[in-house]
């Protein structure tokens, strides 16, 4: 129920602050266009929330974390276990995204929706759906329930965080393991070969990657899974804190609120939003290119545009904090900076300008 | 003499500093690598700084303004007295640069080198040097004499930050008409016929766009500026804010403060500082890819890897006040992530791990 009245509630952006937005960045003293992306950003931040001079307030890192039943393939260089272990260092703040968040200024907020052990750690919301998927090289990662069941719980964990006031929400993952689903979920939805769109995740040697290509590829051909049903797939092929940032997205996207894609897993969490509900990806922002190959060919499949290219392949959230500020900063031009009129600064001279393209 | 002592000053990096720093960032809990640009980032800021840990603490944008006699060529599709203009936007904090160094929390001095009007704006820096510089596609922009005047003007300008305690320097340009002597330097460096490497600046177009060509190979054709002697090269197809944006980078790499170049006008800077004291690009950071075309050729000159590609091209700092976040974030990360040994974390097996390239 909650997930079918959260994608009927996604719609549309708001035309009429988006005109006003452009009206105003486009007088702005500084030439037409120049500050390239950053001007993007705040027009469709205004889309987004229907506030012509749109501002980031408060703001949140969500993190998910699951275990994945596909690491007794042998696709993985670090042991099931790290999974439940970071916990403690992200909600210590000793982690990437620990520090990352910190120094976004953002609530981080970790939960576990499929950890393999027990996690006993304060901070850590427990939203278990079960110890970790099973193996999708062998069958299904979760029931179709179970799937439905971590969308929820992503949606509920964003209008938590929502109702607390956060206006722009990044998404985070932990899962060791977990490159080899998302790369399951590419594959399905880009309908490329499995072996030509996996890659090295943590840097794993050549035998752990021939061990992974296969097992993506198993996966397709045992489970084949429907790419016009985006639950299936993530049931199929999927993780559970992959559903849980799919619903992430569609409990954002819902409420209007901004919502930044990370790295692999959360572009193939996007995947599945855009699958299910393909009015969320008004809603989406990339952040930064991941070294992971793949992550590419997500961001080009969701018309997305990353503004930080710097090889990252840490996942955890940690990219799409370092762009919070860069957000935060396309508003603040929109809003702050004065017009040529205002200034009573000279105009460019329009007959020698290139005509605008878009 | 300022000048010569301070090229004296600059030495190499501090190597056992980026020892200890490489050593731990390797032993932090992420795979090893994971934070790309990141992590050569914070290794090359302890080398800079010689603090195995080092942070940022209060950090400057520097803004150098002056004019262009060039502009007679009709080269620009703004007027020349929007250079003046400018400034009380810049001080106000309400144009771009004004804007996002508040928004980096950064300190944002600028100085009037060679603006061609009167400039009376409180808060501006007057350290003119001439009202603008000569047409350099008929002569010399400025005599030898005048260039080693700016280049003073901006180590003078740098040590004060300093000495008020910045840890960060952005380099920040504002002068109608400047790329087309940037245009000029990067072709005499780069060895490139000047009609091959000449952009469209505000996206000026067809028309002034082949002004712009002509005037930059007469330039060279007219002063035939010696590319070994970085100092001739200014004074004979620079300009008075270039030469400025040059000396605060030499200023910052003889007191071993890191340095953030921005666009295409700020990394024609960088080129004369390189010529002049090639080891002051140790201490240069590259920050955002300019929608420049010649950017790229100039990063690749220097050596240096931006982070942020958002297609920007409005120059006054605004790219590289937007990076002081990140380059914040790497040293944090370095600094406050833990070990895996002090998490307790299993750490990666490395028999399954690619070898490490470098």
């Amino acid at each position: 129920m909650l997930l079918q009245e959260t994608v009927q509630r996604i719609g549309g952006l708001d035309g009429s602050a988006i005109d006003k937005a452009r009206d105003r960045m486009d007088n702005l003293i500084k030439p037409p266009g120049s500050l390239g992306e950053l001007e993007r950003i705040a027009v469709r931040m205004a889309g987004i929330t229907g506030n012509p001079r749109p501002r980031v307030g408060k703001r949140s890192v969500i993190v998910m974390a699951g275990d994945h039943g596909v690491l007794e393939e042998g696709v993985s260089a670090a042991a099931q276990e790290v999974t439940g272990q970071m916990l403690p260092a992200f909600t210590g703040g000793v982690a990437g995204i620990g520090v990352l968040s910190r120094h976004a200024g953002a609530n981080l907020k970790v939960v576990d929706i499929g950890v393999a052990g027990e996690v006993n750690v304060p901070g850590v919301l427990n939203r278990k759906i079960r110890p970790g998927t099973a193996n999708i090289a062998a069958g299904p990662a979760m029931t179709r329930d179970e799937a439905v069941a971590a969308l929820e719980v992503g949606i509920a964990v964003a209008e938590a965080e929502i109702e607390q006031g956060s206006t722009l929400i990044a998404l985070g993952d932990m899962g060791i393991g977990n490159t080899t689903p998302s790369s399951a979920i590419l594959a399905v939805f880009g309908g490329y070969d499995a072996a030509d769109i996996t890659g090295r995740g943590t840097l794993i040697n050549d035998e752990v990657l021939e061990n992974k290509k296969r097992a993506v590829t198993s996966s397709l051909e045992v489970n084949k899974p429907d790419r016009s049903d985006g639950v299936d797939v993530l049931a199929k092929v999927g993780g559970l804190e992959i559903g849980g940032l799919a619903g992430v997205i569609l409990g954002c996207a819902a409420r209007r609120v901004p919502v930044l894609v990370d790295g692999f897993i959360t572009g193939a969490a996007a995947l599945i939003a855009a699958a299910i509900a393909p009015e969320s990806k008004n809603y989406m922002f990339a952040t930064h290119l991941s070294a992971e190959p793949g992550h590419r060919m997500m961001l080009e499949m969701l018309g997305l545009t990353p503004v930080l290219l710097a090889g990252m392949r840490l996942g955890e959230g940690t990219g799409a904090a370092l762009v919070m500020h860069i957000i935060e900063g396309a508003c603040r031009v929109l809003d702050e900076m004065i017009t040529f009129q205002e200034a009573g600064v000279t105009d460019m001279e329009e007959d020698k300008l290139l005509k605008e393209e878009n």
